[in-house]
């Protein structure tokens, strides 16, 4: 743990790699932590000598806090870009403005101020595009022009998204979610969080969702704003030269992605909390808050939406809820449960099918094909055609008096002479039963369609799908009891709490329900979600409907499975990642998992000073291990030290090259001082300074369940086994996580990685 | 780690208090999550054999939820209970109502229902003493009179306060947050959560509040909230046997008891986690909102202040705030972080001079003299003369058009016709200048005699007071500013924010501001701080303004002094508490800190095969050690396992009463199969089942800092230190407490339990 503090006392500039990692391996947090410390000392230690080396200090300790501003201003401004881009793109699928071709549906309506409230979908300088090539906006050669022009667009959307992607940055596809949860347990994947990736990932993202594809931009806008922040980290060598450092700024990213992508800074840092960390100190929850907060100014300054809010669907509900709702709650809890349940196992398997058969070979076909069907199903679908988000904010909303939605259309009494926000219930009309039927379609449609969208080579988030399917199930079944209400008042149940003429039931307040069910059940997500929840409808009021959804979803959900989307996906990757979440209750010993097993050859190890240069070299030749136990000798089996298989082949690299007369027969010495040896004997190599003279150990009767807490805990890469003194084995990260999936009756072959 | 579970197999009923700590001792947090898994594990094997058991499993799962349930249930109603009853006990203290004496003044006057708004304060049911013992409410004699009845009831109310304290339950006293902090981190303090506590604590916490002395109901409440948590734990053998998982159920609580503290469910979790817990698994984030939730709406539904608010101080504020008002804002946060600093010094000082000297040898005397001094010197001011948490009310309140107070005394002009919402700023009128004064007397009595009452011997909490200070100094800000800018509008710094005739300052949000800067600078919170503000104000818009000032406030305090308020009573007291927050970043090592020392005599072990029972037994006696490690032999040092004390004497005891043939010759053997001994030789005694065979072990070259992170993560009482394979010493948490203390130049005497 202190062998990188060693080097850097006794060489100036020794090997330049020590103390890295290589792509795809764990970090040992506990060295980075080690490392970290070193570094403060030195900087406290020189701030006393003068001034200068004050200021020096003043700012390193400052730049926490700049990167976190830096991170919330341009995760802001990215979000903000990324929503005008979308709005602009999805609606040049429909048509484009003749006053400003940049400008929306929506802003050029506004522009050309003329039209009152109420048509104000019917502005002049918006045209479609059969309108604008043909002259004729009505008729079936119109409708047929417009479907066209709008299935091209999707089509060429998706090809540039998924081309991009392919050629350019093919990190930048996914939700990114189950990647940088991996990647904040501490593992490395380069160029995940690079340049590259921001770029494309921005671009792409844009295009995919404007394509009109069943995705949402939610997930990816945590890896657009983790990005960020690694770009960020590169500017101070304290985050850029410490890999433990550098996730704590990447948890802060998270959440600042989090606050922006939902208008819900303290959801963002309990959702950075809850779901992607993996080691947050509190330090890291007051700098993820700051960034959070300055995310969600800078998106609310750009004020993409025109409504000064942070997101589209921010509501306000004007009517209490009533205890007996509560069993329509649950009941879109199940819902929410079953639809994540299945969601999961269909993707899962459908993903696997892509990765093992042919499918796999044509992504950009596959994109196409998808975004061509979405396309085409979407079109003819009010509720479909639209960008989901506009829907779900659709769903959201209570009906007002001004409401000129199809899903509003209620037979008014003819002597409604009360305040906008009071209406009582009214007895549905034709609109709002064509469109029940309609959501009954969008559903179906959404719930097949994002199965085979999510996995695709674009960018793609799963929030909004999500929410789609619970918000239109919840609006479904908020209006079935509304008109319940309205049409048997006399029902002892309903005669409780609803009077005639009184506004007993929200839909909107059971699409919500539904969509926070649903997103529970996909993501098994709580507090952030329910949180996130109650920050869109700003009051505590809704939150017992939303924490019932909820934990009914997660129960529901769980019983078929314990792993959310984002936990199968890491699963499916092979990547080794530990959950914290994972409750192991195995009777294994370490002894059990530890390697080498009983028909294995032992342990490959060095002693102490009795092993020639070239033996070491044959090791590192002959071995693919990560490092070697370091013992008095190969009798005593009495353990002093571990030493890292990158560090060791820098250190005799380096020797052979620059130091007089190491050669093949030097013996390589690990102790304090090596003996006087005769004069015609090769120069040793000392290598104690590379020696982790503190390397972690376990009995071999410790209980695998500790040993799995102390990995958990304090981010171990190995951990050696002893009895009564003896090294027995070694235990790394991968036979951890290879013997709890055996323990699962998973495949162990399925951790991959190191 | 495993010794417990072990115990379990071979013996049915062995040592009932096997596994078991004492009193002010420290709990193994590995071994108690170990035997949780074991009765986990026991339970799901079992529920495959019948339906009952299935059944019994479930609602073992379900415990959880039950508690928390309760939890929230009874946390709720005591401080509803508590609110009603301080409300009527502050109000007796200046007269009585005639139409029934259990209503507070408000209740008083609602009831008799025919006077208007304005002058709800006189209603003729209400009687001020003087009023109904002489007939005459005007006049000097009279105002004697009210004078004095309002000393003599703080005197009485203080006294029974005190005494109930000192004879039935001395944990009852102070805030009880540092307590809670140390056992919610692994340490045992019977009683302190206990039923007595529960009743007492709440009996004169109300008696406290209501004498008047400068203190508040919000850190007992946690304190209270958390003896339900314990109250309820022990109906489930689940959380009452198992000492990591009742913590589980504390840290919850204390959620749930900010929450009804402040109404902020959300804040509640977030202090919970940020500034009391320890051990806070996502599971526990997610029970402890529950717990919150369900708390605030009992307490809602008891609804105390009659505005179906969860809290009296519960704001709304009209007009946004404007980018120069940062300065005062930061300056605010300056004070507070003064203030605070200056009041963890002077408390800490009158509290250890009170432990010291003779002072503390009269606690009740001590609180009627420092009763008796508040209410003679806060009856004559009218806002020190009203409950605390009534003046930080009516300082956070915005002047509205109908306000009456004094505060809001200004000079309308005479064409005045707008909406009441959007008053524009007015000249101070004469009544605003009196209270100035008065407030400005109300802050210098405040901060003066607050130092004194924290840490009395009656319960007594810091929030309100510390709000109280810093809400005081930021309306007279606010004041400050809004009148500068009325009567400076052609300032430049000024024009460009504030028209004339428009309302540019709100003085409720400097006090507000300024409450939080102080709150802030006392206890060190951060995150959790924000969010209650927030949920109190219930708009992202007033965030930053409450953010600057709490960061300023932290850093300025954090100048004076790392320690919060409560982590320097933790100090003071001595208690074993290893703070997550501190980071250490000395260069020592684990030889450096491990005992024996060079000059002491060598470590106490026991052999695997050579110990007699009459050695154990005299080892026993002549040592106070927590436990023993076992090993090969004293000439190999080779560590095989570490045996508590408590378990060993227990071990010998019992065998020395049941097994025949023990004597105090028999050899004690530690291995797994005894030798077969000569016939003559005495039994033997087999003690492998009480052995830890995973002992946790560092090496004398690691780093203290890698060593306290161990101890903080996996909560280990003891830690054995090894250097290649040979026992060298063991580091306890007293041990490693001692040295952090060193190393900052305190006195490491200071930590008195192990």
């Amino acid at each position: 743990m202190n062998g990188a503090s060693h080097l850097m006392d006794f060489l100036d500039e020794p090997f330049p790699d020590v103390g890295t990692y290589e792509d795809f391996h764990t970090i040992d947090w506990l060295r980075e932590k080690s490392r970290d410390t070193d570094r403060h000392r030195k900087i406290t230690s020189k701030s006393k000598e003068s001034i200068w080396e004050l200021i020096k200090s003043l700012l390193d300790a400052w730049s926490g806090w700049v990167v976190m501003l830096l991170i919330g201003l341009l995760s802001g401004t990215l979000a903000g870009v990324i929503d005008l881009a979308v709005d602009w793109m999805t609606d040049l699928k429909e048509g484009v403005c003749l006053s400003a071709f940049w400008y929306s549906h929506e802003q050029c309506c506004w522009t050309s101020n003329e039209t009152t409230f109420d048509d104000r979908d019917k502005c002049p300088q918006w045209q479609k595009w059969a309108e604008l090539m043909t002259g004729h906006s009505e008729g079936a050669g119109a409708y047929v022009l417009n479907y066209l022009m709008y299935v091209m667009w999707a089509l060429l959307f998706s090809f540039l998204a998924v081309s991009l992607v392919r050629v350019f940055a093919p990190y930048a596809c996914g939700s990114g979610i189950p990647e940088i949860k991996t990647i904040l347990s501490g593992f490395i994947i380069r160029g995940y969080l690079g340049k590259w990736t921001l770029l494309i990932k921005t671009v792409t993202l844009v295009l995919a969702v404007s394509s009109g594809l069943s995705l949402g931009k939610e997930g990816p806008l945590v890896h657009v704003a983790c990005c960020c922040g690694n770009l960020f980290c590169s500017l101070f060598s304290k985050y850029s030269k410490n890999e433990g450092k550098r996730r704590e700024v990447l948890s802060a990213a998270a959440a600042a992605g989090v606050s922006v992508a939902f208008g819900a800074p303290i959801g963002g840092v309990l959702f950075s909390l809850e779901e992607v960390s993996y080691y947050f100190p509190l330090k890291t929850l007051w700098r993820s808050f700051f960034a959070a907060l300055v995310a969600a100014f800078t998106l609310r300054s750009i004020n993409p939406f025109g409504n000064s809010r942070l997101v589209l669907f921010y509501v306000e509900y004007h009517t209490p809820w009533y205890m007996a709702e509560l069993v329509p709650f649950i009941l879109l809890g199940v819902f929410g449960g079953l639809w994540g349940a299945l969601f999961i196992r269909a993707n899962i398997s459908w993903c696997r099918r892509r990765k093992t058969t042919v499918l796999g070979r044509y992504p950009t076909l596959e994109v196409i094909v998808v975004a061509g069907l979405t396309a085409l199903l979407a079109f003819p679908n009010p509720y479909t055609r639209r960008s989901t988000s506009e829907l779900i904010s659709e769903l959201f909303n209570d009906c007002g008096a001004l409401e000129s939605s199809q899903l509003c259309d209620y037979i008014n009494s003819p002597n409604m002479s009360r305040p906008v926000d009071d209406i009582p219930d009214r007895p549905a009309g034709p609109g709002v039963r064509i469109a029940l039927l309609q959501l009954a379609l969008a559903l179906v449609f959404k719930v097949v369609i994002t199965i085979f969208t999510f996995g695709m080579k674009i960018p793609s988030g799963l929030f909004i799908p999500s929410m789609a399917v619970g918000a239109i199930a919840g609006r479904i079944v908020g209006i079935g009891v509304e008109q319940m209400a309205y049409h048997h008042h006399d029902w002892i149940i309903i005669k409780n709490w609803c009077r005639p003429g009184a506004d007993c039931v929200t839909p909107g307040l059971y699409a919500m329900v539904g969509a926070a069910a649903c997103l529970g059940g996909v993501t098994r997500m709580t507090v952030s979600l329910v949180v996130i929840m109650f920050e869109l409808t700003g009051g505590l009021e809704y939150i017992v409907p939303l924490m019932a959804a909820a934990v009914t979803s997660k129960w529901v959900a769980d019983a078929f499975g314990k792993e959310g989307i984002y936990e199968s996906h890491i699963q499916l990757n092979g990547y080794p990642y530990l959950d914290v979440r994972d409750e192991f209750t195995h009777r294994t010993l370490a002894a059990d998992v530890m390697r080498p097993r009983r028909s294995e050859p032992p342990l490959a190890v060095l002693t102490q000073d009795a092993t020639a240069v070239e033996d070491v070299e044959a090791l590192i030749k002959e071995t693919d291990y990560n490092g070697f136990p370091v013992v008095v000798s190969r009798q005593s089996e009495r353990l002093i030290g571990f030493v890292q298989r990158r560090d060791l082949t820098l250190a005799v690299k380096t020797a052979r090259q620059k130091q007089d007369g190491v050669v093949s027969s030097s013996v390589v010495y690990f102790t304090e001082d090596p003996p006087q040896l005769p004069a015609d004997s090769p120069q040793p190599l000392k290598l104690r300074r590379i020696l982790n003279l503190s390397p972690f150990t376990v009995t071999d009767h410790t209980p695998m369940e500790t040993v799995v807490d102390i990995f958990r805990k304090l981010g171990l890469r190995q951990c050696l086994v002893t009895r009564s003194g003896r090294l027995l084995g070694i235990i790394t990260k991968k036979d951890v996580l290879r013997h709890m999936a055996q323990m699962m009756n998973q495949d162990p072959e399925s951790i991959m990685f190191n």
